[in-house]
């Protein structure tokens, strides 16, 4: 037998708390697997190489009463969140030994697949219409690199992150050559992507984050001016050096509030995340004073995940990315976290955008 | 010689100052001109019939160092605006004497056309990118109505709050049977079209205004659910009547509030006008709380003025809306304001709201 540590969703944190290690994220170490001899039927063993802690996996812990874009976890089930397995046995068609897989999996080190431990039974009446069945996001056949990149990169530029950045750039800011656009968090997985997609359209980028090595960071993949924003106003350092064209938010708040002063005439607007606010009670957000202006510049806004621009941008991500990543034209950096026992403080760090060094933590969990 | 009184734009009002008769709009009956010999100079003489103020005309009396989505008034020269005139005599091919005329005119009782009397000479370099000229909303020929509907449906159904209706519900509502609109100022020229338009694609309306009187004025429209904002909370009477599937919004502040609390996912968006904070110091503006859910729910909001749409919708506009009033379909109601003297003061009331009767005023100059 062999030991099949997990993480668990012990407790839904309160609405605006900041999830904890021990408390609601629980490391386990109580289970083990019989590698040969467990049953699949009909489906597939997995074993976990990489996990990629992302922000929207806060919303899931919240309570399922509270309306939002996604389903939630399940109190005393594993945590679900994107990672790179590779195939051990498959009674599967499409699967086979040795495939490398990308996509919705469970925190745990090794998994019988399709999953079913804290998947939610979907019956979209039970959820507030529009409620995105996240676990419909299953894994798929990934290609070997055969060394020629690492497998984080399948969490990364080629995962989620590089298709959320891809297809709202695609979709929503439509970029031209000359146009300013301002990313907030643009050292984040999806904002380090938007960075280098608006400069290869030929945009001017100005980009924010919360630390000196993560403006360094931005300005490394291009970014004509990036500040920290605890050292220099939001308002003040887009009045400076705007006006911007188009803003990519994945922050909301004060961001937002400078980006709708700062934005020109028929301006426009992908809002990606809340960062900002996620972990504030809702009594301390920060209040917005502009939004008057969106009117009086005919600016158009849209709040969007990754399944709305699915159909339309899917294939053309394939076709192009890949390629610009091959060619050195789109970079990432992850920090790498050794261990799946890091990965609950892994979430909480990405959540809580504690940690100020560059670069999208992802968590080893096997080199293979 | 006849006497040939006009409006006056005397003063800018400061930000957020409501104009005042006498003070920033004067009432200047000292010019006269002789209807028979005035030079034509190629153009074509025009007596005024009807003017019709707009909520719009407070961005044009703003300093032009604001930049706004329109070029501004003035200081010293005549108002602007929208009015129904005709043609008395006429040097210019396409203009003949007894055509009605609907677009934009100079605030007197004759004009010779086109207008140079406070003019922009428009320079799109001296103005913020996306700065519309408003002058070169021309007058436009018009076909006699022959007694079937009052001059004033130029000004209200089939004039610019009709065709700003039209657009924004085909271009941005897009509404589908059975889903729920909600409409603020829905009284006004521009939301009692809005609510009609919903009707007609089979929405459920909910509309807002600020008056009993203007409450009534919209049920009568075949708004489901109509209530005075001053007694009934926004956020309570939308949680409570909610949810929508799309939101018109002609004031800002509260009600774009409540509307983003008690929108669905994927909600759409129109924002038409702020007329609930043009008339406040930025300091007490109402500041938003719930902005942070445009991302949660996956929300498009989009600020616009008629020239965006036109291209897309103007034929359909003409196709479509003047048949629906023949059928009665489509209702307006105007209040009539007799004599140029007092379109100073309607001016003023339009901005303030500060009429509580229902119905959208109109200044009639002329009876031909």
């Amino acid at each position: 037998m062999t030991s099949n540590p997990r993480v668990i969703f012990a407790q839904r944190p309160a609405p605006h708390e900041a999830p904890k290690v021990g408390k609601h994220l629980i490391f386990d170490e109580s289970r083990t697997i019989d590698l040969e001899r467990v049953p699949l039927n009909g489906g597939y063993l997995t074993k976990t190489l990489i996990l990629s802690p992302e922000p929207a996996m806060r919303e899931r812990m919240r309570d399922p009463s509270i309306p939002s874009y996604t389903t939630t976890y399940t109190v005393g089930g594993p945590i679900l969140g994107f990672g790179v397995v590779v195939v051990l046995h498959s009674e599967k068609d499409g699967f086979k030994a040795g495939d490398y897989l990308y996509g919705l999996t469970v925190w745990e080190a090794y998994t019988v697949q399709p999953y079913v431990d804290g998947r939610v039974n979907f019956k979209p009446e039970e959820w507030a219409p529009g409620t995105f069945d996240m676990d419909s996001l299953a894994l798929q056949v990934v290609p070997n690199p055969n060394g020629l990149y690492p497998l984080s990169k399948y969490t990364s530029i080629m995962g989620t992150p590089g298709l959320t950045a891809f297809v709202g750039m695609e979709g929503i800011i439509d970029g031209k050559e000359g146009e300013t656009l301002f990313v907030s968090s643009g050292a984040s997985a999806v904002g380090s992507m938007v960075i280098q997609l608006g400069k290869l359209k030929g945009m001017k980028v100005i980009a924010s984050a919360g630390s000196d090595a993560k403006v360094e960071y931005m300005r490394s993949l291009g970014a004509d001016l990036a500040f920290n924003y605890k050292k220099d106003n939001y308002t003040q350092f887009l009045q400076e050096h705007g006006p911007i064209n188009a803003f990519w938010d994945n922050v909301g708040g004060e961001a937002l509030d400078a980006a709708l002063a700062a934005i020109t005439s028929h301006g426009r607007m992908a809002i990606c995340g809340t960062s900002g606010t996620d972990v504030l009670p809702p009594n301390e957000h920060y209040r917005l004073k502009n939004a008057y202006l969106i009117m009086k510049k005919c600016i158009s806004i849209r709040g969007f995940i990754v399944p709305d621009l699915i159909p339309q941008y899917m294939s053309k991500f394939f076709e192009v990315v890949p390629a610009l990543m091959a060619q050195g034209k789109l970079q990432s950096r992850e920090t790498e976290i050794e261990g799946i026992e890091n990965a609950p403080q892994a979430i909480v760090d990405t959540l809580a955008s504690g940690h100020e060094k560059a670069g999208t933590l992802v968590v080893v969990v096997a080199k293979e």
